[in-house]
């Protein structure tokens, strides 16, 4: 069949990765920790399929302008369209909107998944990732936002991140305040301006203020339009993005830090009732965090925004602060492994009544990146067993019992079952899996009743050296006799010593 | 926003399902205890992309005469069709091949996921399920298709339904002697035969009988056309299927049982090679069972033959053997939970040479109702959190205190967020949550540095008689005060007391 039919090549979609055991063990552990603090918090895990009603979902991925850009979806028998789930918020509105009747209210839950982004991956960027959850259904006041971002201060110091992170806070209605008294009131114009300030890490203050009024040239000559405001209009934004920059003498993140920027920032939204709802949310939340003793892991920001559409007020993002190199080998800082937000129009879309909801969501695998960069991202690669090689082919009977006492003794175990008789291959096979220690039987010690025991661990080093089944046998590295009956306990008391 | 725009109706897909917490612990410990067995057995994991090439997957499912029927496909930006993956074998055979460097031969590994098939949705046939498979690539010998059964007898064991499962075995090479012999040998006509095969557990030897003649018509009177076949042609074949009835006097399972059918299919197999070949392996496989001390709970069974195009030689079913009452009220055997076999074809799909591979497959949620009904599967709801109750708005950093004092000691907690200030209500959320205890501080305890502690446990029976406050103070079911400091050692003590 092989000679006639065209190969396949053998290769992923792009934008897709495969998963090795280490990744898949470090990244359980990590979420493992995860889970004990969202649990600790109250909260429970629930689970939805991956498939939704794409009008269930909703459109509110940012950047996509296509109808249904962003996003996987296919047409069902019936002519409906479902859709990939694109995060894990979505469908938990659809879900509890679903089971209103029946679900606890407030209703705090966990969710840990893949969501799927119909986009063009790139470095890091993949259309298959993983997300990691935690929202409360059904409450209206800052305590359960405050909450969120605590919790997810304790998340971070339980894997292990103390003192390389912060929770950065913000709330939308505070920028529209501010949009709205420098005359900024259509959705679009709104959109370009928050894409502007998103930019602020990137660009700085004078980038921005070019991105707000006529454009701005990169170095490489490419020239981005503007939002084409007058200078009256820019001044209060870039005001607005510099209240959180703290006065000389005043320590970044702390309680005076908090009390000065709010203030400036009541002083910068006009009369707006949005903005003054804002500015009293932003209060109450950082007085929980400090009352709390958060201060400092927990900080206001006004520069956050936040991509997704469906956030009606404060937002968050965890930003991790320690430096990495990017592709030009300039220091920057890791930034965003995660974000959030309050979302009280997303349940009601499905009823006619507001639901107030708030909820964080981690990105697992740039968490797990960040944690293998500062050595907090555990083991990598499993203990492989212990290998009973096959000597002889008509004896595989026998080594099945051997195998069968030492997996009945709790001992990883196998038989070698590749299709080679060479005894060097066999040996460099364990080699590979990371075996402890593999158990030889040939027709000679079988006549005597015993077994040589390899401990790879200790004869490592030699192995390497030598090739030649002759050789090996006479120099016999990290190499003993057992008696056949002492094969469980010897293996138990070499795997102690290891 | 609500009255204007029309509402979403919150739903799933047809074929869809949410997993509530109970579930996904009690599915949760049951992976655990399969993974346990799996790494035993000297299996890594690995994990795939949800999405496959189309042409990567093939086409392989049983009963889907039109292209792409039973699998989610579309087209990716470059016309390329992609699919979710319909089982977990057709991706492994993809990652083997590509990484065919630098992976261990043979390849042992385990993989635990959701796939997808397009089909009707039916009373427990959902179009996302869960799979849990191992499967060995690279290793020729029936040595490794006998060790992928003794472990899926080992995986039954330890979820606790010793005595209530078989491991069934068959090759299918045996068959195909048996047809080749009876002068069958257009694939069509096979899969026909297959199928009449297959429905033995339904309708008996007798409706084989018709369905390889001429046709058989059911209790309803529809008629289900016949292979056609002459009665010289049906007589092997149902000699065949019944060659696995034991003898009077014979134990069903046994040595003798085995060696006895062995030597029946040996007869029946004509001159055919590929028929000698598997009646051979079927004595290996045997052989290395009966040895390890598996007999009975792997048995040979020439009925099984498994829907899945791929397999070319051994195939394996575990059949849960206890009773269970059908649709119509009748009792049956509950069933197939898991099955696979050797498919030494689908890696030579991608490279110029055979690559032998043999793997099972576990369906996880059928597994699941399984252990439900036979009272294995763990527990179903989680522990509750302490819920601080909000008696005065304005206290909230208070009570923000006292639940972040109980999380540092480890202890489930919250404030509860609702929007509710009544007493009941509050405590109702609690008692809905399988909150052990609620912690209370009015105005006057606050004066008093007490707080009330209210064991809800104790008390759930007297709380439902009572909804007035008032009443409710007066009778204080399981409510004791505390000084505000003992906070967190009087919630220890009770919780260990509980």
């Amino acid at each position: 069949m092989a000679e006639k039919t065209k190969l396949i090549t053998p290769r992923l979609p792009r934008g897709f990765e495969d998963r090795t055991p280490g990744e898949i063990a470090a990244v359980g552990a990590m979420i493992d920790k995860i889970k004990q603090v969202y649990e600790r918090y109250g909260f429970d895990p629930v689970e939805t399929p991956l498939f939704e009603y794409t009008e269930t979902l909703g459109k509110f991925l940012p950047d996509t302008d296509r109808p249904n850009a962003g996003v996987f979806s296919l047409q069902d028998d019936d002519e409906q369209w479902m859709s990939l789930r694109y995060d894990l918020t979505a469908p938990l509105a659809r879900y509890f909107a679903e089971h209103f009747e029946t679900l606890p209210k407030p209703y705090r839950s966990y969710r840990q998944g893949y969501v799927f982004r119909n986009e063009k991956p790139g470095p890091g960027r993949f259309r298959q990732f993983m997300q990691f959850d935690a929202d409360t259904v059904g409450a209206p006041g800052p305590e359960a936002d405050a909450e969120m971002c605590m919790m997810m201060a304790d998340v971070m110091d339980a894997l292990g991140l103390e003192g390389q992170y912060v929770v950065r806070v913000n709330n939308r209605k505070v920028l529209d305040g501010v949009l709205a008294t420098a005359g900024i009131v259509s959705e679009e114009q709104k959109l370009t301006v928050l894409r502007a300030i998103d930019k602020l890490d990137k660009f700085g203050s004078d980038g921005v203020r070019l991105l707000l009024g006529a454009g701005r040239k990169d170095e490489s000559g490419d020239f981005t339009k503007g939002a084409g405001l007058s200078d009256q209009q820019i001044d209060p934004i870039l005001a607005y993005v510099d209240s959180g920059v703290p006065a000389p003498g005043v320590e970044k993140g702390s309680n005076a830090h908090v009390v000065a920027t709010i203030n400036t920032l009541a002083g910068l939204i006009g009369g707006s009732a949005a903005g003054l709802e804002g500015v009293q949310e932003l209060a109450s939340i950082f007085g929980l965090v400090s009352a709390a003793g958060f201060a400092g892991r927990v900080v206001l920001d006004p520069s956050v925004v936040r991509g997704l559409e469906y956030y009606t007020g404060p937002v968050f993002e965890i930003e991790l602060t320690f430096k990495v190199q990017n592709e030009k080998g300039q220091d920057v800082v890791f930034g965003s492994v995660g974000g959030g937000g309050r979302y009280d129009g997303l349940v009601s879309r499905f009823r006619r009544e507001p639901v107030p909801a708030t909820g964080f969501s981690i990105g697992v695998s740039r968490l797990a990146n960040a944690l293998k960069l500062t050595g907090n991202l555990g083991a990598t690669e499993p203990q492989g067993p212990v290998v009973v090689l096959v000597m002889d082919k008509d004896q595989t009977a026998g080594y099945q019992a051997m195998v069968s006492e030492l997996r009945k003794a709790g001992i990883r175990a196998e038989m070698f079952l590749g299709s080679t008789k060479n005894f060097g291959k066999q040996v460099a096979y364990a080699d590979k899996r990371n075996s402890p220690i593999v158990i030889i039987e040939g027709s000679q010690e079988r006549e005597q009743g015993i077994l040589q025991v390899k401990d790879l661990i200790a004869g490592k080093q030699a192995a390497q050296d030598i090739t030649d089944n002759a050789e090996w046998k006479a120099a016999r590295p990290g190499q003993f006799e057992i008696k056949r009956e002492e094969l469980v306990s010897a293996v138990q008391k070499l795997l102690s010593e290891q």
